[in-house]
């Protein structure tokens, strides 16, 4: 017997990975924010609600990808929240990216509910979404991410489960930390390189030896095109929320400080909705190299 | 009829790519600081001098391949130096990676005395020297480039000509900040990982996605394997000279300044021969997480 | 006609200023979380309340000096809050130092019952609390700051309006993040200094030329006194909450958000309760300079 | 008997320092690089001298003012440099600031000469140079210190033997780094307050307390004046050199590398003749603020 999975949240990564579970033979209440997104789904065969709650009411399982903490608790708390439409039992499972104190926190309200409770992080970017073959780190106890692992399977290839609540929240925003500070890299070498005199094309095929983060991200921001695989304003947040965890934790994160003011350089020209790549604009323009392309 | 090079430094590096210099036919006069490391190459075929400029006489291409610009301002100038054996017209090409200004003061010396100069600066690791398959970016005239190639392609699988000399050391320089900063942001995110109580070899995996610089060093790191694939040393020297570099075209790198304090940090406690993924000490000790070996 | 004041948050700070309120004249009742603080008011002339809501009862005017802004929530929130006891037009005046959005949001739970609200964070240290020679930086109404300005002229040297609700505590946080860099530069200097071999005491009294908090904490960083006059423990909230208010109206701080993780890293050491010139044992101790005094 | 005393190097602290030392009743043999300095000194006594090896002829002292290492080799090495012309025996004091290793090479080369040599580094800015009331930071032996100690009494207030040579280049490397980040603390802090909305005149106020750096360049970046009391290039300058040696002693200096980027930021923008204080400029455009004066 089918399994039916409320999916709340439907933007770059929620409206490509629900389509997987669709395939998957799940059947899908979906909501989102916005309605327009959700209506695209009808004719995939999914149940269109209006709000969290309604998705909720009568699945066995919740999924929730949104932006980030303030968001998450829109969504699961409220009279109209998520947490209210679940009967008992049910299982909520997180995959947006948010710190690991959130994660413990809306565990605990869903327990206090009597329902149950995984996070359970992305990474891989859109494409990985659309093809079904993200990584997904999950936190909470074996029995949940037993009873989750056969849906995340829809969306994802290598599905792990780190450790106890908190844990996978902590390792997506450590690997979002690599990430950002790798496109920093990029963008501070291909700057220095740039601003040289060396053809740009060179050294991005240099550079993206690297890291294939940099092999896919350095050929757009050659050609100037920005538009978000992983907005800024997202990576922004992670690189906040993991100095926030490492402090909380008690670990120094230096390099990831200093990514984090570039980022909120990016953030301050109102750059937010770009990729994250769209950061190297900050060097340039200090570095006085003329746009590639209007943003 | 084949020709001979000098092949002047032998270290980590040098040592390796000198044997795919004698598997590929050319006649070698090799020559190190210390002779211990030339005897290893006598029963290869090599002629062994005592000092660089005696390797450089009689060669038609001198290759240098030291630690940094005052090495080889050493093996290069004064009386017992490589410029002083050469005959008018020997290629001298140093693959050592040096910063731009030094390429081009060491190529303004060699062209005082009728030499000619090709700076050509390596990536890949002791591995890739070992393989022969190292990237080599080449700065200078095509002239040279052209002389300098069928040698380089005996040590290297993508030979670039950059541009102009001090072209090719801008790109090795950015390409080792972006290395030295992968580095620098895997330890950031091990250490905040394994602070927070995560399996540090699960971070690993998912990290070693971001960069295969983090899946060479991250299981060495993890079973406290310093050996030196790249000495913290140098890499620390490298960024160093990137960030000369920048400032004098005008360049900010925000993220790597932070990377190059790691660096300093660890140098500071006496780390600089092991790997450059030693750095991770240093925020071990800061977040007071038990060595995973003594170094 | 004697005014009276609720005094809730007798900390460093708070036990040093509600003095100089009572020695102006107001009648006082007084409350902190450790009841044992509120006793050495009693001699003083102080009435003694159990909890927040108890002191608000009857008080015209409510201050709180407290850590941070959970602590201001638990102080002004809740069944036993100070809001729950003050009756229609109260003034509220928060001494505390906390973020912009958390003054803007307390200002309104309060008018929302009929109350009062001005921030007003100070600075001088504990000396100037003691004194009654601190620097207020109120945010609010004209209105409201002249009503509270006779009270804050007992606490207070310089009584500044900044502007309106928020103002004050951006105004405080700069001020805080200017002073924890200088600490930190005082920090970073006299470890360079001391490591190269320098006399440290000669060391002191030239940068002190430079700002008066290292006249006043150099010497007692040589004397490895780091007894709080103001704990790293707030002062790195304070820049933690610099950097956020920064990211919120679009600020890069790239020299704060580096003094942050030194500040982080002396945290991780467990160091938070010392005055907030320990953090150059983080430095010291990557230095390999020998404690001046075990902390 | 009045010494004769060449002083090499007029620029806005030279220019400032010679004429208190023709004051004192010292004869003054002037050189500068550019001619037109030179001129102004006439009048009060001073004889010109064309090289620096001319100046240097028949004085018993040889002070240097300069602005880098390289333009100290210039003035004292070479042909027409003072070293050529100093008889046995004459005490050079270099005044410039420089890193620790040029002090010691270059006191190496005078005392190859037979000459003394003692590096005196001085702070206060252009105000303390034209009243004679510099700190003065002198590394060398006691007898050198002892016997320039009268004529650095005309040009200082503070004359302070900080030990042996290269002492005093560290020491005076530190308190400029102080001064820079303090100056930057400055920058980000007024931002992060000009972008939130706030009065500048009353931050700069409250600042102020601060550092009197703040109090006197502060009010001077209200008003758009960044004439140069102490240039961004020089003050770039310094803190690259105290990076560098805190790199070889083995110091970490985390504020003060992000601190440099800044820097580096503003002269990559063509700012370095203007005051350091311009590096708010950076800041500024990064915020979106309007420049207080086109620069």
């Amino acid at each position: 017997m089918e399994q039916t999975v409320a999916f709340i949240g439907l933007g770059i990564m929620g409206g490509r990975m629900v389509k997987n579970v669709l395939k998957a033979g799940y059947a899908v209440r979906a909501q989102n924010r916005t309605a327009a997104k959700t209506e695209a789904l009808r004719p995939l065969g999914a149940t269109v609600a209006s709000t969290p709650r309604e998705a909720a009411t009568g699945a066995e399982i919740v999924v929730t990808m949104v932006a980030d903490p303030p968001a998450l608790a829109a969504v699961l708390e409220g009279p109209d929240g998520a947490l209210a439409g679940c009967r008992p039992g049910t299982l909520v499972i997180d995959m947006s990216t948010v710190d690991p104190d959130t994660s413990r926190a809306m565990a605990a309200k869903a327990q206090a509910r009597g329902l149950r409770y995984l996070e359970a992080p992305v990474t891989g970017g859109v494409g990985a979404a659309e093809h079904g073959t993200l990584t997904i780190m999950a936190g909470g106890t074996p029995e949940d991410f037993a009873a989750a692992k056969p849906l995340l399977e829809s969306m994802g290839k290598k599905i792990l489960h780190v450790g106890p609540m908190g844990h996978g929240s902590v390792l997506k925003l450590a690997t979002n930390v690599v990430a950002a500070g790798i496109i920093a890299l990029m963008s501070e070498g291909l700057t220095l390189a740039t601003k040289a005199g060396l053809d740009p094309t060179m050294v991005v095929e240099v550079l993206a030896e690297r890291s294939p983060l940099i092999g896919r991200a350095g050929p757009r921001v050659l050609s100037g095109d920005f538009s978000p695989n992983f907005p800024l304003r997202l990576a922004a947040k992670d690189v906040r929320l993991a100095l926030d965890a490492a402090r909380v934790v008690g670990a120094p994160m230096f390099a990831a400080a200093a990514v984090g003011q570039v980022q909120s350089a990016a953030l301050a020209k109102g750059l937010g909705d770009f990729d994250q790549s769209v950061m190297i604009r900050v060097l340039e323009e200090l570095a006085g190299i003329e746009s590639r392309r209007a943003v």
